[in-house]
């Protein structure tokens, strides 16, 4: 990988990329076609790593399907698949750890406490065997964004993090390779979750400032789904992602949220 | 910086990379000879780390001679120098660890607990800062070499690590920035920890196999010395820097010993 990365820079084409665990959706396919729009060649990876799922997470049960996603990358217009094994990424003696204090700690990073050390981890090797110019993350995965773009800061990657918005089913609900999970019932009640977004939205439209009347209408509504347990729901600011008592700036309102065996994250960034 | 090793390694000139905290001695300078023997460019940083110094030790004293330094490497063959300041390598939200676990506890790691997360995270600045194809290292700093090494595989860093041998002043004293701590008495003691160093290596070569007698008579030799203070003497194996009772395979011996306010390091490798 890096020995085609480097011919093709020195070649003067610039190098886009997109990081995912495969089981590949439209929310992947719109990171690829921003990636295409700044970037000559667009590299994408598939792993599904390992260290970032928790004990009792859903690492073996991950939806895997090499040759579906294959296809729809090809067609999608992704040059290259980069799709290593794991015991390739981490070799006997693996010992290093990538870390972005404070922000790993909040929100999902409560709950799934290694969670992000090991996303950073990962992101960094794949950065070093990629080298892109460009990485294109999901707005899907807020805090994964914030995270990586500190990193990169911090660390001095040469290597520009563009957003892509979250891209929804007709109803709503955040597109995930987790919602396969769903039973019919559950996938129906997942709605709410962005009914709740977009009723904080409403909310603080309609003038509303303080956060904890906020997220009491949204932990309502997501409640008064019986198979909704919810994990957090959380009004921070996005620097830090500390949590705001009064809404001033930009706002993150973030969900995490189980329905069955699936943990839906979701979230909408507010301006006021 | 990034600009000009991108510029460069589009015209296929190769970067040789000598990460250095300036008071440029002759130990750096074979460092640049190294890269200059595989690289077309070498570039060297010259930057007091603050982060890798512990409280209590020598960050505002440790010697600082840019104009010197600048000649020195200069007339050397070193092509570019790079010279960036505290605030430009930390930014105020600056919050990014990277961490070699296990290698950093150990040795000089004891005593200096945060040290080695302070010098991973700033060489990997470095490395994404340079890009280069090959970076130097002294064997003086054995541990620090290894955990370097360490961390380039782990993150998949596209950089040849090679280390240098121990330049020595002629009596032996291993050339280091903070040997102009040294009184002129101090001075003339320190060359002790060379002359332990290769006594266990006779001891060895003569069959002794026990580092519990090694270690023993090195401390006698070094503790001879009035104004020495070891901070440590241990024989370790090389992968994990793990003590190692009985001498087989590759060990490192290594020695970490105050003269007044001086701490000065030093090893050898001897396989048996």
């Amino acid at each position: 990988m890096q020995r085609i990365t480097d011919g093709l820079r020195k070649e003067g084409k610039t190098i886009g990329f997109v990081a995912t665990m495969g089981s590949i959706h439209k929310g992947h396919l719109s990171l690829v076609d921003i990636s295409n729009s700044s970037a000559d060649i667009t590299v994408v990876s598939i792993f599904v790593n390992p260290t970032q799922f928790g004990t009792g997470e859903d690492y073996r049960d991950y939806p895997r399907d090499i040759k579906r996603d294959k296809d729809l990358l090809r067609r999608r217009g992704c040059s290259i698949l980069f799709y290593p094994d794991v015991d390739s990424m981490y070799k006997k003696d693996f010992k290093t750890d990538v870390y972005v204090n404070g922000l790993s700690q909040q929100l999902c990073g409560i709950t799934r406490k290694t969670h992000f050390k090991a996303v950073t981890t990962v992101v960094s090797k794949l950065f070093n065997i990629v080298k892109p110019n460009y990485a294109v993350f999901g707005q899907k995965d807020a805090q994964q964004a914030i995270i990586i773009r500190r990193m990169v800061n911090d660390l001095n990657y040469d290597i520009k993090i563009m957003v892509g918005p979250t891209v929804r089913e007709r109803d709503g609900l955040a597109i995930s390779s987790r919602n396969v999970y769903l039973t019919e019932a559950e996938r129906e009640d997942a709605t709410v979750i962005y009914h709740s977004l977009k009723q904080a939205a409403l909310m603080i439209k309609n003038g509303e400032r303080k956060s904890s009347l906020i997220l009491q209408r949204m932990k309502s509504m997501i409640s008064s789904k019986k198979g909704a347990k919810v994990d957090y729901i959380e009004v921070v600011e996005t620097t830090e992602l500390k949590p705001v008592s009064e809404i001033v700036g930009e706002v993150l309102i973030a969900v995490a949220c189980y329905f069955g065996k699936a943990r839906l994250i979701d979230n909408i960034i507010v301006k006021v």
